[in-house]
């Protein structure tokens, strides 16, 4: 097991990494949620409730934990609106749960997005444990309390920052995901060597054609540790938080234009190869970063052809992007493997250069 | 001008009270939102946009704010719903509000409330100021940061805290009023002397029959600093906050069962009169307590006859309060004026009590 500690003062929380047996993972949940009054378990569409995985843990902490009910989600993004998070809030008052409530999320992002911004909300605010089990959610949607639902104007325009008490990333479960879904969750990862550990990228690129099963929980640890210590430095994104943007501004209108049709690593993977396509156009890093990533990406499996898929419908999504300021973007560059870079770069800007070397 | 501080660290804020002229009301405005990149007014269906008051201070803001547009929102309770905070933040993306914005409420406690917790999850958290309109709204809502919307399982059982910029209570709203609402807003005032304020439930005795039109600012600027006080020593409710549920745990079950036909003062004056007759059966409070406490509130033309309205269906509404802990209920009760005790009751022994004595 790889514990890393995400610091937040009052807020600390731990990310556990490992294969976690059923009696294992039951204990640290009703450790981290204490005294709760009640625990609502939330499981991801896409995640059976009755899978062998689940249903154990469901009854481990039935046996440890008061008024413990399991609410199915809809699967993935389709559990991210307005309506769903009504009807989780509406079943957590109608089942009776408290204040002293506890929620436990087991499933993708979306779920965990979801079940994060429930728990922020309901009576204002109430306790959550996450159990990711997608590479992306371990290595994005559990660290930083980063809660969110969409809006038909974009993703995550409406949510909270309000952090768990614990994520239990039982590696189990990524070993069931489906190849596109794995390969996806690497993006995240190739993305926190870019902006911030130089070592991670290299060893990606090394490792990337026959990573061995042991090395996947070091690489997701060192995904979780970035992103910990980013987070820890930047809790509510005043600045520094900015960063893990890298690949996200156009990725997530990418994203949202595809009706979902694209998986968010995937996107992301498009969006940091057109944020470096841009980078090299002004000057903030070389080809030689291009294509060092592009081959990186590609081995994982990843999309790379970013040229002509940034219509004017993908880009009118962009508009409504939380990192614009005043008309502005605030992008994010990489100019070599480990460091990160803004400029903020009007709209039109944006829209020409995306033209120029996307078009 | 009568000024009240709401002590709060880095999330103070102050209370403005008086008659504001529409330049110096802009003017402060302006000032709390500092260097917004735009400007949201939501105002209370209740108070037409076009009114002499609203309308020139909307046009104020204009000359003084960048980006500054007007949503209309459903009057009262109407707009506490999931679907009405979905229509407004659909509406902010639409209209290109970002993370730098901020929102003004124009109206009463539920348009102050949906702001508030618009603002509290719209792209994560942006400021807001409100400019409350009814007395109710200046003592209760515009205190404390607590925003929310409604469930169909209870009233705000939904929400977040989020700490106003400014509150700008402008008396001269208040004398629009019609002549139930107005009597409805001093509800709230008498529990800020109950629970905390000899010397003003003192006052409103003696007052009650002629009140000075030069009396209502210091009585509502006694009441707001009552609420400021308690909130500034627990802002997030952990235990001395929940005093101010005094006449709330009945009161909201009550104003819930009537489909809002009861006014939430009128909720509350009935709830007091309640939670004093099951003080009197408890030991906690006198009868002549319960008596002065009738007299003043009738004075006032509230309601104060709680007998027979507490019915099976009204008390089902308890359960789902966000005052119960673990099966029981934190109940309020008021020995002598200015002074609150707190009981936990198991809500089988609530519902008994109720029965014997308001049955």
């Amino acid at each position: 097991m790889i514990t890393v500690p995400v610091s937040l003062g009052p807020r600390s929380y731990e990310v556990r990494l490992g294969n976690f047996p059923t009696d294992l993972a039951a204990d640290a949940i009703a450790d981290a949620v204490g005294k709760a009054s009640g625990v609502a378990i939330l499981v991801d569409g896409n995640v059976s409730e009755r899978s062998p995985r689940v249903r154990p843990l469901c009854e481990a902490l039935a046996h440890r934990l008061p008024h413990v009910n399991v609410l199915p989600l809809a699967g993935g993004e389709a559990c991210k609106t307005f309506a769903q998070l009504e009807t989780t809030c509406q079943w957590l008052a109608t089942m009776g749960y408290d204040r002293g409530a506890a929620l436990v999320a087991i499933g993708g992002g979306a779920a965990c997005d979801h079940t994060g911004f429930a728990a922020a909300i309901y009576m204002r605010g109430v306790d959550f444990v996450l159990c990711p089990t997608t590479l992306l959610a371990l290595v994005d949607a559990s660290v930083g309390g980063k809660t969110a639902v969409d809006l038909q104007a974009g993703k995550n325009l409406v949510g909270a920052f309000h952090q768990p008490r614990l994520v239990l990333g039982d590696l189990g479960f990524l070993q069931t995901l489906p190849a596109r879904e794995q390969a996806a969750g690497m993006a995240e990862v190739v993305k926190a060597g870019l902006i911030a550990d130089a070592p991670l990228f290299e060893r990606l690129e090394r490792e990337s054609d026959a990573l061995s099963p042991a090395a996947l929980p070091e690489i997701t640890a060192a995904a979780v540790r970035m992103k910990a210590d980013v987070v820890a430095r930047d809790e509510r994104e005043s600045n520094l938080r900015a960063i893990l943007n890298f690949g996200h501004t156009l990725g997530h209108a990418l994203e949202a234009a595809s009706g979902f049709a694209l998986l968010h690593g995937e996107a992301v993977s498009l969006g940091m190869i057109a944020a470096l396509t841009l980078g090299a156009h002004r000057g903030h890093n070389d080809q030689e970063l291009i294509a060092r990533t592009r081959a990186l990406l590609a081995r994982l499996r990843l999309p790379v052809d970013a040229a002509g898929r940034f219509t004017p419908e993908v880009l009118a999504r962009v508009e409504v992007d939380k990192k614009r300021r005043g008309g502005g973007v605030r992008f994010v560059f990489v100019p070599a493997p480990g460091r990160a870079v803004f400029e903020d770069i009007a709209l039109a800007d944006l829209r020409e250069d995306v033209r120029t070397c996307l078009g």
